[in-house]
């Protein structure tokens, strides 16, 4: 196996890790090649287009946090304690960013989400799709707490599970703004108003 | 008056208009220039950078949805209803922007936020003293619900008061990636969760 064979993962990897804290648009293919140690014309035999990788990127980078959000809302616990789980995980990727590279970087689909919108359609539905699924994990658990008695059966919805995740990316722009992961302390007493527990 | 005259009215006009669906990095001076109808070799007459006049567009933004802002919480109403206003103000603007230009374009503000950050401190540095603005303003309402018994003290607070503008940025957000200004419909009822009314 020589470098070539590993030179897609180094280009996933390298995307990965630039594109969140430069954005998709200030990211150019060179810059990507030469963090990946890649010639730039070899780019285009792994990838058809910046948007075809960043489809992969975005994909790779949710399989990440998914097996976290699933690791923490399937431990044995009562759902708010999962719920919780959850939330201080995402905190706490904020916090090491800050501590291994000085900013807060914030969330990959989050920061697309903003930065492209209807300008990059196939990077758009992904990301859509992606955050339906977040917000149908977290309807999940909701639907365990209102079972457990802990949460007004109403708030076990779609929409108050939508609320949620829209709750924690409004406080990550918030952290990321202030380069601060503290902001992120608060999110627990906000998350248990918002679902009336 | 010359059309020199309003060129630097129409580069900050230009800007404004183009970058909240385009984003900073993807945008040029030169298509500024062209949608402005200024020369290129004149930018650099009235700005320093495309940071500069990015933080004056930026200011320009907000100066504009700050009148709203004042206008629909100063009215003689009970706080609840002050509030509720602003955040119907909010929707009515994203619903405009989709049924003129199609797409729903979020808040320059938030968008520039996620996309920026760190690497650009002056904007940054705006951005942060606004939406810390916003924050104060809410704050205030929710100092006069709190008098008003329309909501528990403890809600009166900067804490609350940013997991509000939190929640309100994360909806735009989710508006914006499905293109759906009705994903917004649902603000208010959450946003009485928060506040415990």
């Amino acid at each position: 196996m020589g470098r070539t064979s590993t030179a897609r993962t180094r280009l996933l990897a390298a995307t990965g890790e630039l594109m969140r804290s430069h954005g998709y648009n200030s990211l150019g293919i060179a810059e990507i090649c030469a963090h990946a140690e890649v010639k730039k014309g070899s780019f285009y035999h792994f990838f058809e287009s910046k948007q075809a990788l960043t489809v992969e990127v975005v994909d790779a980078y949710w399989q990440g946090e998914r097996s976290c959000w699933v690791g923490e809302l399937s431990v044995p616990a009562p759902a708010l304690d999962r719920l919780r789980r959850l939330l201080d995980a995402t905190a706490a990727v904020q916090r090491r960013m800050k501590e291994d590279s000085g900013t807060v970087d914030g969330c990959l689909l989050g920061n697309l989400a903003l930065e492209l919108s209807t300008r990059e359609p196939d990077i758009q539905a992904r990301l859509k799709e992606i955050f339906d699924e977040q917000i149908q994990l977290v309807a999940n658990v909701l639907t365990d707490a209102a079972a457990e008695g802990a949460i007004p059966t109403d708030r076990a919805s779609l929409s108050t599970a939508r609320a949620l995740v829209a709750q924690l990316e409004g406080m990550v722009l918030f952290a990321k703004l202030k380069n601060d992961p503290a902001v992120l302390d608060d999110l627990w007493p906000h998350t248990l108003m918002l679902l009336g527990a």
